[in-house]
């Protein structure tokens, strides 16, 4: 991680803290960001004592989103044969989608934590996020609309499987800025703090209390939620049922029932490191 | 459209406003409705000058849903064998659904603007809608619970893919009357508005600021959010990919941006006018 | 239903009230719990004087969840070889779902009316319930990341299609209880009442009102809202039109529609009761 | 059906034979194709003595597929913006389906019977039949491959879902020719006949035998087949109960029972002419 | 098994050898038959020592399919009101269904061993089956077309997955007979015999064949086709990783890999035995 | 490529040929083969000039399936808790199955040029290839159920998507080795050839013979050909539609025809190079 040129980390109880560092440009999405994250992430995931990740921004605003150098990049493709450039643009998109989904096949939950201004694609990655919280001065915007397209990293497919569809159909619509009380009632952030250091100190305790709990639990959580946002209700039991028939074990689950009757914290280990032969 | 018996039209700015205007008889919707409003759709999809479409209602109400006359016919189809009636009362039912699914077939976006009741099939009608606003005065119904049966149209499908499901399905068993502020803090309705005037004026305002934008946009996420809506997160995110690749084009983008950049406000083409081999 | 040892069930116009009946131990779900409900429901599907059913808990309490029992035996199950015994803990969790499964699958409407704690295995029920009401103090939680699981009866299926899927990750990561207030404000739950007292006499006058329904349009009601939250609304379309094109009857609509111009409440008979061949 | 320019058609026994009559072009699908299938699959849809369609070609071919104008159409559509082009030609192309797809949603069975070349979109026709016959000297090849286009109205979606998809696979991807007992050994065609004349006699004969059978049985089948295809089994099994429960009936099904008992023919009916509100 | 008056059952070396066993009627499906299947199935389902199991028929014919007692059923239903008589005949439609799912829901692999004629339920009933194996004068019929019907107890919806659908279609339309070298060169049946006892030998000896593979490993097998029948490509990877996470142990493969290599035959232990809570 | 230790590549005229070369051992998949196998793939798919690959075996086995070096890893992963070797386990799986998901989601057709032995993960990846041809003396079983073990690097998803389903199963549960004449008969193989050379010499021609077509058309074709076997045929229209629209271009299809009308043979631009933002 030495060579990071978009993001900070630090690392401390099972959590990493995960900063976009431009603040000078409003940690709007360049080149490296696309590369730098779901890099961050791989490693994490191969990391056993990882155990939970927060995303934020440094400076006055979370992102401004999409830097202007990715839209550069388009047009240099339609320079040529127009079929040709539009599967090119096609797997340019998939590559850019490819960068947020990693947050979603990331193993260990990933809390969103936002403050001042989240626009563009910084609402497709928030949504790919598992938990989002913000500051009272934090907004929103789905811009795309104003610059003539469709948003294509997520938004449109994720934020109507996190809130309300009629809702996040009038968002994208309008292109309308709304402000954290608002989100704060339409669920997608989950809980509202004073200012950015009070936000992140709830980041960190956020953090810390998930970091605490079984990760094979937390593992199971969100790959779970996701399969049954995607699935029927029947496919998702069925899921499930095979996911803990593997997943959960009798001992770890005993000695959690028996701290919670002597009203004692339970610990859990950390998971297996992740070492496969393909890898090696 | 010099014909119409159950619509008028006026269109203004690439807006149409579509006036359900059987004032005496609340609008209750009666075969002329079902054949008039997806012919008009149809016309306005062929038109490249169409932006946006409003539908609203004449009188003191929206509408009071499904006239009898359409019962009538279903009472004729019994007289005969009964498993002949119910493959004839499937094709009928598939009919009056294919109204409303006219609608969300539509390129561009359609604003529902309810004002009084919207009462049974309005409330399958404003589902099949992309926004919805309303006056103050406006209530609402999935009455069909009431004269024993389940709604067909449309709303038991998609109002549970607009705001919460347990609300959604709550509504459809009791059928009771909700009231326009509970329709909004639902998510159903995005905007009130003081009384029936105030609506029509804030729709037009509305409408004429979605005209604005690029149709392409436009249509880009309107197709994507109903592709998303009954698709996995990986499929949705796939088309939207397979889409802009073809329909996203630099020249416009980088317009659009250079405009946002000075503040000034971007002119979008329309679109292509639709004249296909099968259709001249 | 004289040798039932976890419920107790009432009977009255055409309304089941089925009560957990375990107060001392807060009607922790015991074996018997999990092989009675299923038992009972199809007891009264192919009642055809059931119209609609309460369920409730007697005591303090609504109820706290699965009963430690259950966890002993997944204990048991894996002192044997491990591949064997993800297999059958597989087969034990899938039996387990099928308890509340039953809860969807019977052809009636299913109120849960919550009082106290719902907490765990609780919430996984009333997920799987049609409506769900409370009184002022009951309170919820997703409790199972506590003791290091991924609640696998329902909760995780269920819940992000009952409310916005935001919501519902938020408390499935956390845990974190909440009251019935919060509930009814995010559509979990549909009516509030001051007690237990009150909460059981709501449920009793709601449910009478729904069985004084036509028994075939609640029925398709069910049915649909469960089709439709599994496919896409084109599927959802097509299903209940060829469900009411032989559900739907001219003789019964009629009736009802005269009876509502009437002003009169119109009475709807019972469905065949159910004999098949394969039962005799 | 005086106006028809591109086919003609013969009636007989509750047997429509559609004929494809342009002989010297080699029936290639001109824009009078595409407009008159639609149509006259419509028409026939709602007269309730049509129970059976034969699908051929007058002259030595069956079809070439596609005509030159089609493609001229899309030179055309190219000549302004692309993005606006790809949008436009995106909606051709879906009309374009939409004429096959009527064969696929027409009620009543359709029979291919094809001699001669059946090439390009020829056989995107004849996958959207629910019988192929063939005489010995046709010979078939998916031939868009060569002119550098992927086989856009219906060959790569069904014909791996009616013979082997390795095999549909070979064949699209070398865009080889292949003839009519390979056809028959890969199941895409039923039976071979001597040549044009025995193959018409053949049609004629197999579609007179469909059209006495029952035909809500024929529509049941027609149906269940496509959504089955297109659904999971526990779907698909749902879906025929809930269409038999309306559409099989006592009567008509002990009638046959008894024929079937004595040996001798039993009579089907016809079904009910369809005469909705929302047509008349 | 002491009550059973439709079968007769065989044990020996972890086969269980099903017998229909009306010779007299030939094996037409009464009552009994639909009751006794899916309860034997659950019985064995339940016995760890049950590893594979056969189907056959005594008498002449392996079955003649549904007995007239169930269509005498559905004649008693329709002697009240037509809406209701509906949903009771869908429900009944669905435990029918239900019977030969449960084959498809047994744990271990089920051969079906054929001869004589296998008609109407006879074909949904093997088509529920793992493998399918014939004498060489067995015959197969969908006949449900002759009597008015579209089948509807698993034929229509799991023939076209389990060979090319374009055969299925056609066998479907015309109900025609079809011989047991057809229904080999298909691949409807994977091995013929020359007659009844060298097919009940047969079946005995891949049976034994079977139960001496490891019972996780054939369990893994039968559930991950019926997922991947069922679901995409991604989706069943995705499932058989999980599954395999599970219940694949280094400790049995390992073991079975050193007796490959020493080429021994290695022996995989019973199941665990299936006891979970909610049946003691 | 100069640090291929498990493969070797020659390139010529747009195609890419990928031969195991580990003859001594034949072809058994090393950790190295998991590796390199998706890198390569990834490597040319941003080459331009690839239009075609063929993935064949040196010596005398085209692949002997997985090396005993893998099973040790899983073996090392049982040595910790179970529910956390089960996780690791399953995201072992599912970076196994990435590998052979890289053939299937390379831009280019891939062909397998199969000789001698094809067993176990051999078969895991031919499933995955577009085309597969043989020798005469080729062979091939699924042999994972002689291990104990349900095949789970994509046998199982995919073969019962290639060839009739009843065939993929009997080989699944047998385990029995079929010839090359057997797969040739049932689809999985397309074109025989009379020994290795002759194989490979065909290899090479059919890849040429690909390399000749439009890039642009082949790509389409793969893509959608997946698409399709995933999503329903609506779904699969749709999705052909948009990508046309964005892909077919008239410059390149009206040429194509002309050279077709003029016998000549048409000459295809490659792609255009691919070179996004997110990898410079």
């Amino acid at each position: 991680m030495t060579d990071l040129s978009f993001f900070k980390v630090e690392r401390d109880d099972g959590v990493v803290h995960i900063a976009m560092d431009r603040p000078d440009k409003a940690n709007s999405m360049t080149p490296d960001f696309w590369i730098e994250l779901p890099s961050l992430l791989e490693l994490f995931g191969s990391d056993e004592t990882v155990r939970c990740a927060i995303i934020s921004g440094e400076g006055k605003h979370f992102t401004s989103g999409m830097d202007l150098a990715t839209f550069s990049t388009i047009a240099t493709l339609f320079e040529s044969e127009p079929g040709r450039a539009a599967l090119a643009l096609r797997e340019m998109i998939l590559r850019l989608q490819h960068t947020f989904t990693a947050i979603e096949k990331a193993r260990f939950p990933v809390i969103a934590a936002v403050h001042g201004a989240c626009i563009g694609a910084g609402v497709d990655m928030i949504t790919a996020c598992d938990l989002r919280i913000a500051s009272a001065d934090a907004f929103f915007a789905i811009e795309e609309i104003h610059i003539g397209m469709a948003a294509d990293v997520g938004t449109l497919q994720r934020l109507p499987k996190l809130i309300a569809p009629a809702i996040a159909a009038e968002l994208a619509y309008t292109g309308r800025r709304f402000q954290a009380d608002e989100a704060k009632s339409m669920g997608l952030v989950s809980s509202l703090y004073g200012d950015r250091q009070a936000l992140i100190d709830g980041a960190w305790e956020l953090a810390r209390s998930m970091a605490a709990k079984s990760p094979l639990a937390l593992a199971g959580i969100k790959r779970n939620l996701a399969y049954s946002r995607d699935h029927s209700v029947a496919d998702g039991l069925d899921y499930i049922a095979t996911w803990n028939g593997g997943m959960l074990r009798a001992s770890e689950l005993m000695t959690a029932v028996q701290a919670k009757m002597s009203k004692t914290q339970p610990a859990f280990d950390n998971l297996l490191a992740d070492q496969p032969a393909s890898r090696r």
